[in-house]
C-alpha cells in the first residue's frame, strides 16, 4: 500500500511537471526556465502547504525523488514537445489523476498537523491547484484555475471526503480511495462535458 | 475592548475581501476565482507576516471566521456586483479603515514575536498592503500600491506609532487607537486630495 | 575574514537593490514602489530560502542593515536614474559579483540547516536568483532568468562547488572562494560572449 501511494504520488508529480514544462515551451522559455516551471508546477502546492502547516523543510525539498521526477519530465517535454503536444488529451486525464492524489494526500497531511477540518480540506485543494497557479503566474498569466472549467472544486470535494472520514473516524485507506476516485471521476466528466462555474458580468455595472 | 477589536478586524477582512472579489469580477474570473481573490485580498498580508515571524499556522488559516467572512463577501459581491460598484466611494473609506486596523494589529503581533522596532513597523505595513498586492498579482497586474496614491505610507505611519509607543512603554490601547486614527485620517485625506508620491522619469535616461 | 564577507554581502545587496529600483523606475512606479522593488530584488531570494529551511525570522528581516542598504540604493537610483542607466555595464559586473556571493552563502546556510547536498546547491541558486524573479513578477513580467542568458546555471555551479567541498570535507573558506570565483567568472564570460541556453521550438507542434 505504502509503495502504491509513493508510485501514484510520483506519477502525479510527473504529470504536473509535464504541464509546467509544456507551458514553459509555449511561453518560449529557455531550458532552465522550462525546468523551473516543471518543478514549480509539480511542487509549489505542496511546498505552500508545508510552509503554512509548519512541516519544515517541505517534503518536495527534503526528498530528492520529487526533484528528479520533475527534471526528467521537463527534459522529456523539452526534447519531445511535439509528441507531448499530440498526447495532450491523455495528459489531461493523467492531470486529473495527479489532482486527485495531491488533494487527498494534502488533506491528510494537514489533518496530521492538527489543522481544523475546514482548513484541512482547503489545504488539500491548495496542494492540488497551487502548482498550476504558480506555473501560470511565473509566465505572467492569470491562473487558468481561477477562470475556467470545474477544476478546484473537484479537488475540494475529494479533500472534503478525506476530512469527513477523519471526523467520522472511518478507516483512512477507504476514505482516501473514495476521495481520490470522486475527484478524478468528477474532473474527467467535467472535461468531457465542458462543465464550468458561473462568472459574473462586469458590464452590468453602471 | 477585545470584542471591539475582533469586530473591527472582521470588518477589515470583509472590506478587503470585497475589494478582491470586485477585482475578480472585473477580471472575468469564475465564481471560484472570485472567492480565491476575496480570501487572498483579505488574508495574504497576515499570512505572509505570520510565516516570516514564525506564527504557525497563520491566524487566517487557524481561525475559520476569517475564511467565512471572506466567502460571504465574495458571494455578495458576485451576486450584487452593480450595487457594490455603485457604492465604491464608500468601499474606499471602509478600505481605509481596514488598512488602519491591519497595520496596527500587524505591528503589535510582530512586536509580540520579538521583531526589531523597524521591522515590526514594516511588517505592520505588509499586513495592511500584502493582500491587495497578492490580489493584483493573481490577475497579472502590477500592484496598484506600487504605482499610485498615498496608501502604504499611511499604513507605515500608523504602524510606526504603535512601535514608538511600545519603545517608549506607553499604554498599548492608547497608542493602538492613535496609530489607527492617524492611518485612517491620512488615507481618507489622501483620497480626497489625490495625494500621491513622486515617480521617477525614465525618459531622462539617455 | 568575517568582516570581508559581511562587506561583500552588503555590496551584493546594494547591487541587487539597484537592479530592483531601476526596474521600478522603468516600470513607472512611484517612490514607494521603487523602494519595494529594491528590497524585494535584494532580499526575496534569501527570505524564501530562510522560510523553507526554517531560519525564522529570515536574516533579511532580523538584521536592519540589509533594509538600510536596500533603501539607500533605491533612493540613489530614484534620484540619479540617468547616471545609473549610463553605468549599466558596470552594474552588470557588480550584479555578477552579487550573484556569486549570494549563491555560495545561500548554499552554506542550507548545509548548516541540514539540507541534502543537491537541495543545498539548489537553494544556493534560489538565493541568487529569487530576488530578480520576484522583482520581475512584481511588475507583471516573465522573470528574465527563465528566458535568456546563462545566469542561474552559473549560480548553481558556484553553489555546487561549495556543496561538493562540504561532502569531501575540504576547508570551507577555500571552497567558498572557489565557488564564488567560478560563478563570477562564468557569468562575466557569459555576458561578454552572449552565451545562453537552448529554447524549445513550440511551432514544431501540430
Amino acid at each position: 500500500m505504502q509503495t502504491l501511494i509513493l508510485v501514484l504520488d510520483l506519477v502525479g508529480t510527473f504529470v504536473f511537471a509535464v504541464s509546467g514544462a509544456a507551458k514553459g515551451v509555449t511561453s518560449r522559455l529557455d531550458l532552465f526556465g522550462i525546468l523551473v516551471l516543471s518543478f514549480a508546477a509539480a511542487s509549489a502546492g505542496s511546498i505552500a502547504r508545508d510552509v503554512v502547516i509548519g512541516a519544515i523543510p517541505p517534503a518536495a525539498i527534503g526528498d530528492w525523488r520529487y526533484l528528479a521526477v520533475s527534471v526528467l519530465a521537463g527534459v522529456m517535454t523539452f526534447a519531445w514537445f511535439p509528441v507531448i503536444h499530440r498526447l495532450r488529451s491523455a495528459v489531461l486525464v493523467f492531470d486529473a489523476a495527479g489532482l486527485a492524489l495531491f488533494a487527498v494526500s494534502g488533506a491528510q497531511k494537514a489533518l496530521e498537523f492538527g489543522l481544523t477540518p475546514v482548513m484541512a480540506a482547503l489545504l488539500g485543494m491548495l496542494t492540488g491547484i497551487g502548482g498550476g497557479m504558480t506555473r501560470d503566474m511565473l509566465v505572467a498569466e492569470i491562473p487558468t484555475v481561477l477562470r475556467t472549467e470545474l477544476y478546484a472544486v473537484t479537488a475540494l470535494l475529494g479533500a472534503a471526503v478525506v476530512v469527513a472520514g477523519h471526523v467520522l473516524q472511518l478507516p483512512s485507506t477507504g476514505v482516501t480511495i473514495a476521495g481520490a476516485v470522486l475527484c478524478f471521476g468528477l474532473r474527467v466528466i467535467a472535461i468531457r462535458r465542458g462543465w464550468h462555474l458561473p462568472a459574473a458580468e462586469p458590464a452590468q455595472g453602471p
